[in-house]
């Protein structure tokens, strides 16, 4: 099973999915081993501890084999917790525009996705799981900073740019529960462009300082 | 089992504690009725749907009976979900100082109360079940609604302001979330002024529109 991702074309390595023409059951089987090795692996040491390599040789398979199927650990981690979005290629896509529209950018991706019921309540699920059991919110942790956040900051160069772009994570992930997850209303029946004007600038004001409308 | 209130002093009504002196037990006994049944007529109807009345029907007491022990319907909701925190009388409290300082005073609040781990880790917990069952998101919703948006945009009095103290709660929400639950870095870190400087102007500018530092 794949996850398609959510924002097409934002990868900058387009996924290679040759499989080998003559042996596609096989080559599924390999693939589903392998991410089950992922998942089992990244609960037991979380996501910054585990690597390519030790999923390789927990899947008993060659490192190359694994590289085959996926780019690169953000892209096994996603499929290991069957991820419906994917933050970090939303969070490259964004830093590929204007830098003042950074935080605009973001939210709009964000929410042009998760207003697809299929794609929110598997969302709210990971964050469910993640409030609820300390290693899953150890490993959303861990994913939200190395591959969100510090590219984020790396961008914007600036010495505090780790604790901006923290900050900024609280007005997104606030977005999504509370619209999602809780459903508050007006927020929840509010259009995307209100969401988009109204929590877009604040991320930005945020990341880096940029006034307010 | 008592929650003791967050904000010291910050009820209007002060709680009678008046039990008969010779039947403390019986006395126990009746509250502990009155809870059980309020988190039965909570859960089954709702927040808005469940009356004080109701509930003293539910729980076979006179209605006089649950108005000796609760001063209002948002004080029994706190006490059957054991709320570790009462967002009602903090709203109350910030909207009692300057305007342009209600959301820095809700924040300071909420981050000197929540950053006692006894008290995040049940807001948490709350959280969590929110997120993964529909009867806890709906009371939790509309508990939210009622005692804290519907308050704020009744003293703000602008058109829009139902809809700006619901933006407000997506940056409150994704604060608690984010520090408390997910615990992101450096934000999970940061000292109680850096998270008020940071986070208190934002949910001032949803709610006013008030320029940001």
């Amino acid at each position: 099973m794949r996850t398609e991702p959510v924002v097409e074309g934002s990868s900058p390595q387009p996924r290679r999915r040759g499989r080998p023409a003559k042996s596609t059951a096989l080559a599924d089987d390999t693939r589903s081993t392998i991410v089950t090795a992922a998942a089992a692996e990244f609960s037991r040491d979380g996501y910054d501890a585990t690597s390519m390599r030790g999923i390789a040789r927990a899947a008993g398979v060659d490192p190359a084999l694994v590289r085959h199927y996926f780019s690169d650990k953000a892209d096994l981690f996603a499929e290991a917790i069957a991820a419906p979005m994917r933050p970090d290629r939303m969070v490259r896509q964004a830093l590929a525009g204007p830098r003042d529209q950074i935080g605009v950018n973001l939210v709009r991706y964000m929410v042009e996705t998760l207003d697809r019921p299929a794609a929110s309540e598997r969302v709210i699920r990971m964050m469910h799981t993640a409030l609820g059991q300390e290693f899953a919110a150890k490993m959303l942790r861990q994913f939200i900073i190395r591959e969100v956040l510090k590219r984020i900051a790396k961008e914007l160069g600036e010495e505090d740019s780790e604790l901006r772009a923290s900050f900024a994570a609280t007005q997104i992930v606030g977005m999504v529960v509370a619209r999602y997850g809780i459903k508050i209303e007006p927020l929840a029946s509010a259009s995307p462009d209100e969401v988009v004007n109204r929590i877009g600038p604040v991320v930005q004001w945020h990341l880096m300082g940029n006034p307010l409308p």
